[in-house]
C-alpha cells in the first residue's frame, strides 16, 4: 500500500496533525511524518516532494498557518495529490492560511480541507488510496456507519431527554 | 480507467466546468457531465453519488455557488474522493461558496480548489486517478513541463522587451 | 397545535438550542428535539423532513456550524418553513455557518436568524404558528410587553445611578 | 387568505422585490406593496407594522440595503413574522445589509433570506401562509416538482452535449 | 450648556459607556444616561429623540451591538447630531455593529466612532458643544496637551530603558 | 456663521465631495474646498487644521480612500469636530478606508459616515453648526419633511402600480 | 549601482509592473524584468533568487495574485530585501494575495506594499538603494517635492472652482 | 553602521517591538527606541522622521494598532525606508491595522510585514542595511542556516516519534 506523507510547516501545527495521524493509524495506512518549512527548509521540502512518488508515497498532507505556502510548494514539485490543511495559528483565525492554500493558480492544484481539519485530511487521503485498495473502501464504509450510529445514539439520548 | 463525474448545481456554473471538461479531454480521461442540484434534485444527486463507485467512477467533481452544498451532499453519499469548486456566482464573489464547500465537519471531507477553479479540479482528479494509471502520471509530468516551458518563453519575451 | 421540530447537526450545538427549547416551553408550544447530521445521517434527516408535515410539525428549526448544510437539506425535503441558526462553533466565529445557511439558491428558502440565535429562532417559530393560534399571538404580545418593561426598569436603575 | 405586505426601504430596491411580486402573483397570494423608509418615514413604517395584523396581513417582507434597519423596525412593531431581504445596493455587496438584517438581538427575530433574494422571500411567505391554506401547500409542492423537472431537463441536455 | 444624552441599547453595553460618562464628568459636561432599545422599547427611544432638542440636549451618543439600529433610530427622530458607538458584543467582534451604524442611507447621518469607542464618543460630543462654549475648547486643548505629555513621558522612559 | 472646511486627499475623491458641496450650498452654509494629502502635502494639511478654528471654520469634512489617514491627521491638529468620509477608490471597496478612518485611538475622534457618504457628511456638518444657528435647524427639519414627502409619493406611485 | 530585479508570477501581472518599471526608468535605476512562477517554474525562481546577490541585484520586487507565494519563495532563497506586490487578479480583489504575501512566518520577511501597488514597490526599492547612493536620495526628495507641488496646484484649481 | 529607529504608537505595542529589539541586539545593529503617536504627538513624530536621515538612521520601524497611521506618517516625512508592523490590539485582530498600514497611496510606500511581526520587521531592517554592510549579510546567512537547522532537528525528533 502506498504511504501517506504528513508534513507540517512548523511543529506548532503538530496538534492538528496528531488527529490526522490517529485516523491513519486506525486505518492501518502506512505514513511518515515530517517537519519541512516552505521557507526555512525549502530545499528539503522540495527534495522530499520530488522524491515522494519513487519513495512509495501516494498522497501528501501539508499543514501550515499564516501565509501557508507549504502545500503549494510541495504540489509544485510532484504530481501526487497534495492535501492542504490551513492552520488557525495566526491573527486571522486561519483565513490567511485558507486563502494561501486554496487559491492556487491554474496548473498546480491543492486539495484543501477545513481550517485545522486534520481528521478530514487523513480521511481524504484514505479515500484516495482506497481507489486501488478495496480493503480501505470497506473500512471507510464501516467508519461512515459507525459515525452515523453515534449520531443516531445521540439523537436517541437527546430525544429522550427533551421529549416526554 | 475509472471515470470522473462532473456535476454542476446549476447550468449557470457550466463555464467553470467547461474548463474542467477540456482538461479531462486533453488527458483522455473518461468523464460524464451532469446537472444535479443539492436542493432542487436532491434525490437524483443522492442516487448518483450512492451508485457512483459501482458505475465506474473514481472521482467526483462538484461545482456550485452561494450556499454551495452540492460537493458535501455528494460526499455524504460516497467514499469516493469528491472535489469541490466554489463558484463566484453570488454577491460575495465566491466567499460564501468557498466557506460552504471547504469548512466540512469531521468525517466527510471535500477536496476544495480555488473559486472558479475548473482547470485545477480536473487536474486534481487526474492526479488522483494517476495513482493507478502510470500513463496519466507521464502525461501530467509532460503537462507540467509544457506549462513551465510557456512561462519560460514568456520570461524570455518580457526580458527582451524590457531589458536592453 | 402544530409541533416545532428542533434539529441540531451535532450535539455540540445543544447549548444554542437549549435556549430555543426554553422559549418554546414558556409558550407551551409542543416540540420535538433531534440530532440529525446533514452529512453523517443524511438519510434520517431527509426522512424526517419528508415526513414532518404529516407527523404534525408546522415549523422546523435547524442549528449547525461550519459548512452548515442542515437547514438547507431539511428545506429541500419539505415545504414547511425551515428556520436556520448558524452556530459559531468553528474558526470563523459563525461567518461560515451564516453564509452556508442564508445564501440559499432560488427555490429553497431558509429563514435565517442571528449566529447562535436560539431564542429568536424559537420566537420566530411561535410567530409563524401564531398565525392560526390567536392564543400564541396574545402570549407573544405579552412577552414583548414584559421585555419592554425589563428595559424600562433597567433604564430607571441606570438613570438613577448616573444622573443626580 | 392573509395578505403579504411587501415593503421596500427605497424604490431603488424595486427590482429585487419585483421578483417577489411575480412569485406571489403566480401563487395567487394577495399582497400589497409599499415604500416605507425606516429612517425617512419611520412613522409610516411603524404605523403600518402596528396595524398590519388587523389589516389582514399575515407576513411582512422587507427589503433594504446598507445599514438595513427596515425589517427590524417593522419586526419591533408587530408579532407577525417579518422576512428580511438584504439588498446589495452599497459598497460592500450586501454584507452590510446582511449583518444589519440578520444579527437581530434576542426578542425581535427577522427571518433573513439571501442577499437580493426576492424569490425566496416570497416563497418563504407562501410556505408560512400555507400552514393554514392547504391549497398553497399543494401549489408549493407542484412548484418544487416543476423546478426539479427543469433541472432534470438541463441535466439531460448537458449530459447529451458533453457525453457521447 | 447643552446636555449630552447617553443611550445604550442594552445594559450589557454599560462598560463601554462608563468610559464616556467618565470623560463627560471630567469636562463638567451635563449629561443624562438612558437604556432605550431600538426594538424592545422603540416607542421610548423615539419619544426621547423627538423631545431631545427641547429638553436641552445638544448631542446624543448611542451605543449598541449586533444589528445596531439604535443610533440610526434616534437620528431618524431628531436633527441633533447623533454619535454612534458600535459595540463588540456579538460573534463578529463588532463588524456587524460597525456596518449597521456607519452605513446609513443619505439623509440621516450617524457620526460613528471606533468599535467600543466610549472615550472618543464623549470627546466628540464635547468638541461639538465646544463650538459655542469657548471654555470647553480650552479644556479640550489642555487635555490634548496632557495626552501628549503622557506619551512624551512614556517615550522618555522607554528610550532610557532600551537605549544606553 | 462658521464655515465648513471640505478637504479631499486626492482630486479623484471630488465626485464624492461634490455631493457634499451641493448639500452645503442648498443650506447656504459657507464652506471652503481644498485638496490636502495627509502624506504628500502633510505640512499644508497640518497648517490648515491648526489654523482652522481661528480662520472661522466650525467643522471639517475629510474624504480619502485606501489607507485613509486624512481625517485623523486633521483631527490630530484641531479640536474642531472632524467628519471622515471613507472613499471606495481602492481594491477593497472602501473597507480599507472605513477601518483607517473610524478605528481611531482614544483621544482623537473622527466622526465617520458611510463609504462615499458625501451627502451625509454635509448634513452632519450642518446639524453640528445648527446647534448655534436656529435657522439651520429649521431648514434641516424642512429637508427631513421634504425627504419624507418624496418617499410617501414613491409609496403612493408604487402602491398604485402594484396593487389593484 | 545595484540592480532591481522585477519578477512577475504570470504575465497577466505585467500592467501592475509596468508602473514599477516606469518609476525605475525615471530614477535611472538599473533593473531586470522576469516572469518566474513560484509553482510552474519553481526551479528558475529559486535559482534566480539564490544567484541574485552575486549577479548584482540589491532588491527584488515580486508581483503575484491569488495564493501569491512568489515573493515568499524568492525571500526564502536570498537575504536581499524582497518587496511583494499582491495583485488583484482573482475573486477576492487581492485580499487572498495580500494575506499570502504579508503574513510571512518569522525568519523570512517580505516587504509588502498595497494591492496592485507597482509605483510604491519601485519607490521603496529606490529608497532602499538610496541608502548607499546619495544621488538617489536627492532624486527621491525632488520627486516628493514635485508630487507635493501637483497636489498644491490641484488644491488651487479646486479652491478657485468651488470657492468664490 | 546606520541606526534602526524603532517607533511605537503606544507603549501597549511594546511586546511586539521587544521581539524586534532582541533581533537587532543579536545582530549588533545600533538602534533607538521611541514612543511617538501619529495623533497625540504628531509633531514629535514628524520632527523625528524629518531629522532621521541626518541623525544617522538608515531604516525606521513603526508599530501601531487600529487605524494605524504611524508608519505612513513617518514615511511622509522621510525618504528612508519605513517598515510598518500592524498590531492586533483592537476588535478586528489587526485587520484594521493591516489595511491602514499597507494600503498606502502612490508616492509614499510603507514596507509592511505580518500582524505583530516584530521579528520580521527587524530582520527586514537588517537585510536592508546589509546591502552596504557585508558583515550583516554573513550574519543573516548564518541565522538562516541556524533556523533551518532547528527545523531539521524538529523534523528528526518528530520523524522518530511518529515513525517506527
Amino acid at each position: 500500500m502506498k504511504k501517506v506523507g504528513i508534513i507540517m510547516g512548523s511543529d506548532s501545527d503538530l496538534p492538528v496533525l496528531e488527529k490526522a495521524i490517529a485516523v491513519l493509524q486506525s486505518f492501518g495506512g502506512p505514513h511518515e511524518v515530517h517537519v519541512y518549512s516552505a521557507h526555512r527548509t525549502a530545499e528539503e521540502a522540495r527534495s522530499f516532494a520530488r522524491g515522494a512518488a519513487s519513495a512509495g508515497f501516494g498522497v501528501l498532507i501539508a499543514a501550515a498557518g499564516m501565509a501557508a505556502h507549504l502545500a503549494g510548494a510541495l504540489a509544485a514539485n510532484t504530481v501526487l495529490p497534495v492535501i492542504g490543511i490551513p492552520c488557525s495559528s495566526a491573527a486571522f483565525n486561519g483565513m490567511d492560511a485558507l486563502l494561501s492554500t486554496v487559491m492556487m493558480p491554474s496548473g498546480i492544484p491543492v486539495a484543501t480541507v477545513a481550517v485545522d481539519g486534520g481528521v478530514n485530511a487523513a480521511l481524504l487521503s484514505v479515500q484516495i488510496l482506497a481507489l486501488s485498495e478495496p480493503e480501505l473502501t470497506k473500512k471507510l464504509t464501516e467508519k461512515r456507519e459507525q459515525d452515523a450510529k453515534k449520531v443516531l445514539e445521540k439523537d436517541k439520548a437527546i430525544f429522550e431527554k427533551y421529549n416526554h
